[in-house]
């Protein structure tokens, strides 16, 4: 018996995001492709590194502005996942005068590019539209049902992800603005919110991925999920915001939280997370909307601070069995929230060293680069790396037909491809 | 038409808190007893005013040590419902070997009193019994489903209010001592806890009043109760702690917190009030049980304050609607939790200012005492105050028989009592 001939990713990696897919490679007649020279590579990962793409909605639109090109392409280089904007308020300004057009664009502009899209928020309190305020209960109810079921449904196909529903800990008692949400779920109670947008979403969408998503990372979160639970609604992943303005949490804390949430059998998505590259927000602001300067400069001791505690973070989360998702809140300094700079890009757009920092685990040491390897007697050859899609090809020719297949965790596979 | 006597509780009291009931006396033979005095008076309120009763198991059980007897005069004195503890680690130090009879004989003592008793807990991660480590959990819930149906049927009739569980948002996640019942609450949930709990509880004592208790008066607590109701648990009460060793909340927190809490349409039961009259704990100690001190005195200026915020506390929790029991957790400083001088009678046995403040509200303000009247000329009279049972009787004999009637919040009643 032959030995395989073997090809894996240069970094080790958490083994559990590994797996071993052997490719019996033949010729177009069907006979083993034996000891000759194929190129393998790995061509996208099954974990979701996402980002925001906030930024590019306008040159999605036609709206570019300069640099916007650089910045998707610097996109498109590291993230396989973006989120997109639904807030109510802005999506809606008018009742009945959603910004679909727009937003439909911005989404078919990533899966163009290879990027899963992801919808942000269903239902929340904040950003409600205004034109809400006053209305009876039962309205507000139904008018937000229309809404869930409008956008789930219209972007399905293009949009399979969503925040069906954001922050419900504090809905009911959320006290910074007024807003029609928060009235009713103060009445209605949060099990009835959530079950809501989860019911018209998968009605509107059945194949969603529809995530549940808070920043209160408290007992109340798990008290919440096992509620949500108990009454039978199905969870598709637990979403786990880390916003870190006021400093890391450190690897300790974010694998105790993602064992504590881990509990439930659920996928973890972190969400929205954020490391400024600057000075840190004061530690008690409790509210991180309460904070808002002018200027938040980005700073050498700040950017390498942010690129060694992003690099933490990934490495901690990816390491984390639970977690299927990653998604870093901001892509550049340009018009950040809170004007913090979050960005892997400055506002100028050239990169931090966080954004080298993460594009180094994820198509470097995470990442099976094109490699070239040589089938064995039978044609066999055994592709070990992370989770993801892969192609291979005749070393012979550079332009020739690849033939693709996945690797998936901690499997042992097997596959068949023509060359 | 005759304008009705009418006689009245001194203060005036929360509205709400009052009711009217309209006596038609009569003499043996049926005849309406016109122009007659009357001595009318209260006999126990409506609402519960409880107090620790764990200071009195030992009188009860001929054990009493000097100042006992005192101690429970001025028990009866003002309250009229006693918890007593059943923390499982004490009440069965060896598997099979409750202590029974003592806590029955407790029950007994304070029955026979006209003070109604409270068993406080019947499942609880904290104080569970060192023999139960290393069991399987299904032993563990079979071990603790067993006690709970043994002691909340054992006892029923006697004890027919429980705390069915305690402090279930910590449950999962306390760390501060190995015990079995955490790593139960952790693999099968709160809600599975909760259920089991008042599943058993309310089989073996289908009359009794049961309560979910926590200290935690977060969003946590909210959310685990929006679950439990969702799932279909039937709570009689919602308990809540108030342990304030570390300050007085204040009145606007309190009524915020009743606010939140009243929500969903149950009673709210103020479980654990306490207050010190000495120096306050230090505000960095997250759970009371880590300061521990050998001497923490009772002060002149602690015993002024402690009665102002007791008497502050009461009018707040009483003035609020859906409060219907608060139960101040000490009655003596001699051998208080925590060495905490939070009792209403020094350790000597005599009063603090709180004890008098409480007693004033009580059974003076809010209190009817014997008053004479006069019936009208049809033999009637109105009898308005705080809800509860009253005694009517003849006043030309003092040790005439009375009769018994009561008075209904909110409600505007007929009773007919023969004299």
């Amino acid at each position: 018996m032959t030995t395989t001939a073997r090809v894996a990713a240069a970094g080790a990696g958490p083994e559990h995001r590994l797996g071993t897919t052997t490719l019996q490679v033949t010729d177009a007649a069907g006979a083993p492709l034996a000891d000759t020279e194929v190129v393998v590579e790995q061509t996208r990962h099954a974990f979701t590194f996402g980002n925001i793409g906030f930024d590019l909605v306008g040159l999605a639109n036609g709206r570019g502005e300069a640099g916007d090109e650089e910045l998707g392409e610097r996109y498109v280089e590291v993230f396989n996942a973006a989120t997109l904007p639904f807030y109510w308020r802005d999506f809606e300004p008018e009742p009945g005068r959603p910004r679909t057009d727009e937003l439909r664009r911005a989404a078919e502009w990533f899966r163009d590019r290879g990027v899963a899209v992801k919808g942000h928020p269903l239902a929340w309190h904040t950003l409600a539209p205004q034109w809400l305020l006053g209305r009876p209960l039962d309205e507000v109810e139904q008018t937000l049902r229309e809404r869930i079921r409008r956008d789930a449904g219209g972007f399905a196909g293009l949009i399979d992800t969503w925040d069906a529903i954001n922050e419900v800990v504090i809905m009911p008692v959320f006290e910074a603005e007024e807003n029609a949400i928060t009235p009713l779920a103060r009445e209605r109670g949060r099990i009835h919110m959530i079950r809501l947008a989860f019911e018209e979403a998968r009605a509107a969408n059945p194949k969603a991925t529809l995530l549940l998503n808070d920043f209160d990372l408290s007992s109340a979160y798990e008290c919440l999920i096992e509620g949500v639970l108990e009454a039978g609604i199905r969870l598709d992943a637990i979403g786990l915001q880390t916003h870190m303005h006021q400093g890391f949490r450190g690897e300790e804390a974010l694998v105790k939280i993602a064992d504590r949430f881990a509990r439930y059998g659920l996928p973890l998505h972190f969400t929205e997370t954020s490391l400024v590259s600057g000075d840190l927000m004061p530690r008690h602001i409790v509210d991180l909307n309460d904070w808002q300067v002018d200027e938040w400069p980005s700073t050498p001791d700040g950017e390498a601070r942010q690129a060694d505690e992003l690099e933490r973070h990934y490495r901690a989360l990816v390491g984390h069995p639970a977690v299927e998702s990653i998604t870093y809140w901001g892509i550049t300094d340009r018009g950040a929230w809170l004007n913090a700079p979050i960005g892997l890009l400055r506002a100028d757009g050239t990169p931090k060293p966080s954004f080298d920092a993460l594009r180094d685990l994820v198509k470097d040491e995470w990442w099976l680069p094109p490699t070239t390897t040589r089938t064995d007697a039978a044609g066999r050859v055994a592709v070990r790396g992370f989770a993801g899609d892969y192609a291979v090809r005749p070393a012979r020719s550079t332009d020739a037909a690849a033939a693709t297949f996945t690797v998936a965790r901690g499997a042992d596979a097997e596959a068949s491809v023509t060359l």
